[in-house]
């Protein structure tokens, strides 16, 4: 079926947002326009406002529209460890996990020369210069366990060392609650070389 | 985590979404923001332009800008058979299928007294006046399965009826490619009353 040059247009600007695909974004717009015009008002001047103020928070980059995120602007946080991620969801995920009380560093994703994206487009050189201006006791690199993050890891933190930085790495092991017979042979692999001896009582 | 505001607020709009909850919307915001921001310019721009631009076809009353839509506006269609659907969706569902060559009537739902939804919300004056103005051969109920669609197309069909209008409704039984075994009662019973004799060739 046809639809009108405006409903197809909708549609496939809905595609944009990820995991939405044509069936999911046709459905997206027929019930905006048929059944919540009211929420489709509300997205339309929420989306707006957020893209011509949410900018980065000046110190840890992540998406804010104040100067310095809450997280940075918290005295209560321990400026004196920072963590490294990749995305503010990866941030959020931590956050959410509850323990970690220190500052944040978010990158623009990783590393891919492929791609173009050398360290300066992720924003290695910010981060450089922060750990330069700022007593850093530890800065613990975060990025996604993939071949991406791990380069990415890694050149930061040779970088990091050379300024006398102490860098340390999530562990990489089995998830906590999975089951052994599901987890794939590289992760496994990491598990046996990272173990650690157990004393009395744990 | 606290995200600031004007991201929380595009959190809580992106769940009018259908399908769409909390951690979606938060997933959504963050991509549009941080990665899609010309993607997000383009659901702006497009919303805006449909929720001010599309309206509903005179005739069948699907969405769209123009005054009449092209199925409508098409002189190929059989123009004395009229299909009833709950809503636009419906009718693309329909016309995927293909094979079916007349116009539609789009109802606004269907009716629901506990709600207050009653005949004239949801379009039935609308369709009855249609009917007595152009000539109907058949009018085809194609409201849902479910017992407002069947109380729905009872109503209608009475009021029809009485104007000499053909009534049918869609035929209920078995999915086709369906197994017969996660069929459930309901169906089967529907499937059993509404059999067919076979012919010689069938």
């Amino acid at each position: 079926m046809a639809f009108s040059p405006l409903i197809k247009q909708l549609i496939e600007a809905l595609q944009c947002l990820p995991g939405i695909g044509p069936k999911s974004a046709q459905r997206m717009a027929l019930h905006l326009l048929e059944r919540d015009r009211k929420g489709a008002e509300r997205i339309v001047a929420s989306l707006a406002t957020a893209l011509s103020e949410v900018g980065h928070c000046r110190s840890c980059r992540t998406l804010t529209e104040l100067d310095y995120c809450s997280i940075c602007a918290d005295p209560k946080r321990e400026k004196s460890i920072l963590c490294v991620v990749e995305s503010p969801a990866d941030m959020l995920a931590i956050e959410q996990a509850g323990g970690y009380r220190g500052h944040y560093f978010i990158l623009q994703g990783h590393l891919s020369p492929i791609d173009g994206i050398g360290p300066e487009e992720i924003g290695v050189d910010d981060l450089l210069a922060q750990l330069q201006q700022r007593a850093v006791e530890e800065m613990i690199l975060a990025t996604n366990p993939t071949v991406e993050g791990e380069a990415t890891a890694h050149f930061i933190a040779q970088q990091a060392i050379a300024l006398g930085v102490k860098v340390t790495r999530i562990a990489h092991g089995v998830p906590v609650g999975g089951e052994l017979e599901y987890v794939d042979g590289g992760t496994l692999l990491h598990a046996f070389a990272g173990r650690k001896q157990m004393g009395l009582g744990e």
